[in-house]
C-alpha cells in the first residue's frame, strides 16, 4: 500500500497535467454540436486507461448508437478478491452564460489552490482521481482486488441509455460493490460518505397563445399573454410556506426519523456558510426543516429556464405567441418519477384557463436512492477517508441526481459507495466552476487505500 | 385632381416594383449590426423624395449623430396655400423568430392581393403610398398646398430624438397641420381616422438572486431561484379581474364619455373577428370594458419578453442567478409616462421578497394622445377617404403608440389627421407582417384627395 501511496505522491506534477488536459475537452453531452468534442473525450479516457495497464479497454455505443459512447475497461487478476465496478463521467454541462466566466472554461486556469475549468468538479478531477489511483496500484504492482471501470458520456442529460446498458452486460458488469465516485464532502477537510441521492424530473414546459406574435399594441388588453399566463402558473406552484403545490407532491416522500434529523443537524453547514456559499443575503425555502434536509431530505420544484417573446438589445413592443419554462424537480426517496409528470399536468389542467393551451415535454427521469450505510464496503470507505484525512467521514444525503446510482443499485444487485471530493460552493452546472486541488491529491490516496480495504473486508 | 388619380392608376407597377425594393432594405432600428441599413433606407427615401420632384430633400442627423438618420423634404410653390408636414418612417421591427417566417423577411413575396415582408404594413407601404400620392400630384402639376414631408428612422424604438429634433428645426417645419400616415383601418373596406392613439412606457425588469448560476440539486430548495421570483412579481401585476395592479395605475386614465362609448360599440369589430386575427379561441382581458375599449381607450401591462437560465436544447439543471422580463405599458390620456416607472418601482417595493434584489430600467417612454375629431383638417381627410372608399370613414382609438403624433402636437402646436391603411391583423412586429394591396393604391389615391381638400378648407 505504502508502494502506491509513494507513487501517487510522486506523480502529483503528471497528474495534474492530465487533469488540464481533461479539462479542455468540450465534452457538453447535451449539445449536438459537441458530438465529436464528446467522442474525443472517450478515446482519451480509453488511452488513458490503456496506458495504465487497464485491460480490455472499449468504447461501447449506448442506445444503439444514438446516445453518447461510454468507456469500459477491466482488470481481473485478483483470482476470488472482490470485483469493484467504479463508475464516472467524463462529460459536462454547458457553459453559457460564457460572458460570465473569468477563465476560459475549456483552459483549466490554476489561482492559488484550485483550479478552474467546466467540468473541473463535476466531475473530471474525481474521475481522473480514481483512475490515477487504479493508476498508482498497477504501476507498484499494489491491486488486490478485481477492477472494472465503466465512465459514462450522458451523464449530465440523465443517463438516458445507462440502465439500458446495465441489462444488456450484466455478466460483464458483475461485481461485488460498485463506487460512485460523483460526489462531495461536507466541507474542505471534512470528507462525506454519500447514503441518499435525490432523483430528478425534468420538463419543459410550453403556453401557447395566440397563432403568432402580435402586436403588443394593437392585441394589448385583449389576448391572454402567454408570458404573463406562464408566470402565473409558475408562481402558483409554491405556496407562502415555500411548499411545492403539485396535487400530491409530498405523498410519499420518505420522512426522516427523528434520529436522522438529530444527525444530519450536526453537520457543520450553517445557514450563513450556505448564503455566503451561493452570495445571497437571505436564504429561502420550505418551512420548518432546515438546509440540510431542504439540499437533501426534501423534494423540490425549480425553475432551470425561462423564454418568450423578445429578448434581444432594445424594446420590442410584441405579444408573444409562447412562452417557456425549464422546469425540474428533486426527489427524494419512495417518490417516484413516473407520478411527477401526473401530478404536474393535474396542477396544469386545474390552473391553466382556457385562454391558453400548454405542454409539458419531458427532457429526463432519474430515480432517488438511499443507500447502505452499514456494509462492509461503506465500512473500507469510512476507514480510507479517515486514514486519508485524518478524521471520521459524515454520512451525508446529497441534494443533487446521479440516477446511475440507482440503476447501479436496481440493475446490478450491489452495494453502491458513494464518495467523492467535490465542494458544495464548487460553482457546477454555473460559470468560473473551479476544484479545490489538493482534494483532488488526497481524492487519488482516499480512492487507493479503498481499493486496499475492500480486499480485507472480503466476507 | 383627376389627373393625378389618373397618374396614379397609370403607375400601379412601378409604384409596386418601389415597394418591393423599399421592403428588400432591413432597416431594422433596435439592432446596432443594422446601422448601416438603416442609412441605406434614408438614402432610398431622399432619391426617391429626389426623383419625383421633391426638393431641398436632405438626411438629417438625429441625436448629434447618435440617433438614426431622418429624410427632410419639401414644395413650397403654392404660396400662401395652407402647409401639411406629412410624417412617416422607414425603419421597421427585428423579425425573430425567423423560423415562423413563411417567405424571407426582406424579400417581399405577393400571393394573391396581400405583400408579406416585414414593414409592409409599419409602415414602408403607407409612407411610400403617401410619397407617391405626392409624385403623382407633382408630376400632373396638380399639388396644389405646400407640403414639408419627414421620414424618420427610429419610430419602432419610441422616436427618442424625435421632439428634440422638431424642437430644433421649429421654424423649418413650421406648418398649418401635420398628417401621421401611420395607422389602420377598420376592416379591409372600411376606412378610419383615428382620434387617439396610446402610449407607450418600456421597460427590463431585472430580478438578481445569487452571485451566479449555481447547481439546482445543490442550492434548490434553500435560495429564492430569481426565474420563480420573477414570476410572482408579473403574476401579481394583474387581478383576477384583468386589472393591472400597480399602485394607482389608473388614477388618470381618461374616462370614456357615454356617448363615446356608444359610438365606439358602433364600430364593425366583433370579439369573434378580433380571437380569429389573434388566432385564439378565448379572449382575456379587463372586465366591464368591450374589445375596442380595451385595444384603444383602458390603458394595458405586457409583458414582451422573459429570460432567466438555461434555454437550449436539452436538460441543463441550473438555479439562475438572474432572470428578466421586457414590460410594457400603454397609456390612455392624461396618464403620464413619468409616472409609471414610480408606479412600477413602488409595485416592486411593495411585494418584491427581501430573498432576491430588482432593477428596473426604462427602455421608452412616449405620451398618450387625443386629436381633434371636428377640425376642417379632419373633414379633409374624411372627405378624401369617402370619395376613395365610398364609404364614410369611421373614428377610432388606436391601440398601438406613435409617440411623434404628440411631439406633432405639442411641438409645433397644430392639428395632426391621422390616416393610414393598415389591417388589425396586418400582423406588424410579428413573422410573416403583410399588407392588402388594395389599400396600397386606395391609399395613394386617398393621401393625394386630402391634399386637394386641404387647399379648399383654407380658413
Amino acid at each position: 500500500m505504502l508502494n502506491a501511496i509513494h507513487y501517487a505522491e510522486k506523480h502529483h506534477a503528471p497528474s495534474l497535467a492530465e487533469l488540464k488536459n481533461f479539462l479542455a475537452l468540450p465534452t457538453i453531452s447535451t449539445l449536438s454540436e459537441h458530438r465529436a468534442d464528446v467522442q474525443k473525450g472517450a478515446e482519451w479516457v480509453a488511452e488513458n486507461l490503456r496506458a495504465m495497464g487497464m485491460e480490455h479497454v472499449e468504447i461501447m455505443p449506448t442506445g444503439a448508437g444514438a446516445g453518447q459512447p461510454l468507456v469500459y475497461a477491466d482488470w481481473l487478476h485478483a483470482g476470488d478478491a472482490p470485483t469493484i465496478l467504479v463508475y464516472g463521467h467524463f462529460d459536462v454541462q454547458p457553459v453559457d452564460p460564457l460572458d460570465e466566466w473569468l477563465t476560459p472554461p475549456f483552459e483549466a486556469t490554476i489561482i492559488g489552490d484550485t483550479i478552474y475549468a467546466r467540468g473541473a468538479s463535476d466531475m473530471k478531477a474525481q474521475t481522473l482521481a480514481v483512475m490515477k489511483a487504479l493508476e498508482a496500484l498497477l504501476k507498484t504492482n499494489s491491486l488486490r482486488v478485481n477492477v472494472k471501470i465503466i465512465v459514462e458520456g450522458e451523464e449530465e442529460i440523465g443517463s438516458p441509455h445507462f440502465a439500458e446498458f446495465l441489462r444488456a452486460h450484466t455478466e460483464k458488469l458483475k461485481c461485488d460493490v460498485a463506487l460512485n465516485a460523483d460526489s462531495q464532502m461536507a466541507t474542505r477537510d471534512l470528507p462525506s460518505i454519500v447514503y441518499g441521492l435525490r432523483g430528478l424530473c425534468y420538463f419543459e414546459l410550453w403556453v401557447y397563445g395566440p397563432a403568432q406574435d402580435l402586436h403588443s399594441g394593437s392585441f394589448g388588453g385583449v389576448i391572454h399573454n402567454p408570458a404573463q399566463a406562464l408566470a402565473e402558473l409558475i408562481a402558483g406552484m409554491h405556496d407562502a410556506d415555500g411548499r411545492v403545490t403539485l396535487p400530491n407532491f409530498y405523498d410519499d416522500a420518505r420522512v426522516l426519523s427523528d434520529e436522522e434529523r438529530a444527525a444530519l443537524a450536526r453537520l457543520p453547514i450553517t445557514d450563513e456558510a450556505w448564503a455566503r456559499a451561493a452570495g445571497v443575503s437571505e436564504l429561502w425555502g420550505e418551512k420548518n426543516f432546515s438546509v440540510v434536509e431542504r439540499t437533501g431530505a426534501r423534494p423540490t420544484l425549480e425553475v432551470n429556464g425561462l423564454l418568450a417573446g423578445f429578448t434581444g438589445e432594445g424594446s420590442k413592443t410584441v405579444l408573444p405567441a409562447k412562452a417557456m419554462a425549464k422546469i425540474s424537480m428533486r426527489l427524494v426517496p419512495n417518490q417516484r418519477p413516473e407520478n411527477i409528470k401526473r401530478q404536474l399536468e393535474e396542477y396544469l389542467r386545474a390552473h391553466a384557463p382556457n385562454t391558453i393551451n400548454w405542454e409539458v415535454k419531458q427532457l429526463a427521469a432519474g430515480e432517488p436512492v438511499l443507500l447502505n450505510k452499514t456494509s462492509r464496503f461503506t465500512r473500507a470507505a469510512t476507514d480510507a477517508l479517515q486514514a486519508t484525512f485524518g478524521v471520521a467521514p459524515v454520512f451525508q444525503l446529497l441534494g443533487w441526481s446521479v440516477p446511475v446510482t440507482n440503476s447501479l443499485n436496481d440493475e446490478l444487485g450491489v452495494d453502491v459507495v458513494v464518495m467523492g471530493f467535490g465542494l458544495p460552493d464548487d460553482g457546477t452546472h454555473g460559470p468560473n466552476e473551479h476544484f479545490y486541488l489538493p482534494n483532488f491529491y488526497r481524492g487519488i490516496e482516499s480512492y487507493a487505500r479503498f481499493f486496499e480495504n475492500v480486499e480485507q473486508v472480503k466476507s
